[in-house]
């Protein structure tokens, strides 16, 4: 038998999947969530019809997305997260001792629920007794926050749907206040390479920018996200991400990682021209 | 009417485009040679069912496998590529002053007729008056020459079918014996992410770990190539592709690119630690 998922990068492109059998489909208040297992990426799931994580590369977006931070400012012990109902981003926070307190906050529970039971890889760190699960929408929860977060990691789906809240000006704006003087905040910022995904990147960057003193971006490979050209935001009141960047203090931590290295750290930030010009037009 | 164009990057995955119409189809005797119009990637060129260039990302490999060569060692002077019967490589190189000769050896008479014709983009620099064009297999022409070329510029297919001789141990050991004695030799190195491509990106370093004394590798995002994580390899005989590379002297050339610039110049040998692994691995 020939089963295959495929999703739409464009309306003209698609990148497809065969797949072994559908693991789960359900509709939540949010979105419809399906889990799939495959040969080439194991197990994947999928909200709305998008890709957002395969067993085989998930770790390249969760180690991209915590260790940068991790590494500018080993300092941080109290981390929001929003969105990341998968728990990649937890498992990978939760390797440093120094955290102390993780709220994560998550707008749909059955993305939790469904994590938990089919995929393990990601969610086996969600019960570590320092992180507290809050099932609200981020863009609210945030409103309220003021001086209380080291860093914040916005691990949002696309700016459509359930994630188009945590895109806009006032989010970010909100996250400032909540983080504390030498606060970082890193974002998923879309990808520079097809049309609508780099107006997306731009608009983000833009908010950015207008609330944060220092903002870059950085870039990853991520086969299974569209082009496989990605970008994270850096944001931070005080801390530039090079140049506060200590890697020999993080490489004495010995955390051990498949994608992220500390001369990686530095290469994400070299941009190719036309992203950079991109950025710098809304700066 | 939809018509899609399909390419299997696994078994297991495929990479699909949505066609406009086909410009060209047919059989030398090399391989299959077909040429289709697209609204996302504009005009593109398939060589025996696999992705060879679009227009609309075809800069990123014909920058990143020629600036970063020609940015280490200024008084690059003659040049042989071999394959590249696309012209982009030879566009590219033809906007230094100092280049001086450029020999092209392209097994593919057939490949050269149908760019010149479907694709002016990347054809159009063949005519420079510095480019001679030999029509022969590469394996073979460079066995007979001995410290002529500064650079060599390896724009193979994949390790199957006409390309395969262009990844052995003979060829990249005729190539070293081909250079000057301030001699580069830039490859195009499969990507480090599926399993088979992985595998020809470790064989090809490993033979050329074993033909010079530098041998370094360097990654691009190329959206049409299986996964979008690409390696080119960087060998030599003298220059250090970072500790010789004097980004002032390049940028006061004022060439202008898309995706290379001096900074992504060094950023592009931070590799991911799964590749650092892999490549260690053969050293």
């Amino acid at each position: 038998m020939e089963l295959w998922f495929s999703e739409q990068h464009t309306p003209y492109v698609r990148l497809s999947i065969k797949v072994e059998r559908q693991l789960y489909s359900g509709q939540s208040d949010y979105q419809r969530i399906d889990v799939f297992e495959s040969r080439e990426f194991g197990r994947f799931l999928i909200l709305d019809g998008c890709m957002m994580l395969t067993e085989k590369d998930e770790f390249i977006y969760h180690e991209m997305i915590t260790h940068v931070p991790m590494a500018v400012n080993p300092n941080i012990r109290k981390i929001l997260v929003i969105g990341a109902g998968d728990g990649g981003v937890v498992r990978e926070l939760a390797r440093y001792d120094t955290v102390e307190h993780i709220d994560m906050v998550e707008i749909d529970p059955l993305v939790v629920e469904v994590s938990r039971k089919y995929l393990p890889q990601t969610a086996g760190a969600l019960d570590d007794p320092r992180v507290s699960i809050h099932y609200e929408d981020g863009l609210r929860y945030v409103r309220t926050r003021e001086n209380e977060y080291d860093l914040i990691i916005v691990d949002s789906t696309d700016p459509f749907g359930p994630g188009e809240g945590l895109f806009t000006k006032e989010f970010y704006g909100n996250c400032y206040k909540a983080l504390t003087e030498d606060g970082i905040m890193v974002n998923q910022c879309e990808s520079p390479f097809y049309e609508e995904d780099a107006r997306a990147s731009q608009r983000a960057h833009k908010r950015i920018v207008e609330s944060f003193p220092i903002s870059k971006v950085y870039q990853v490979h991520i086969p299974t996200y569209p082009s496989g050209h990605w970008l994270f935001g850096f944001a931070s009141k005080k801390y530039h991400p090079l140049r506060d960047f200590d890697p020999v203090a993080w490489n004495m931590k010995g955390i051990k990682t498949r994608y992220y290295t500390t001369r990686l750290h530095v290469g994400a930030f070299a941009l190719p021209a036309y992203v950079e010009e991109m950025l710098r037009d809304v700066e």
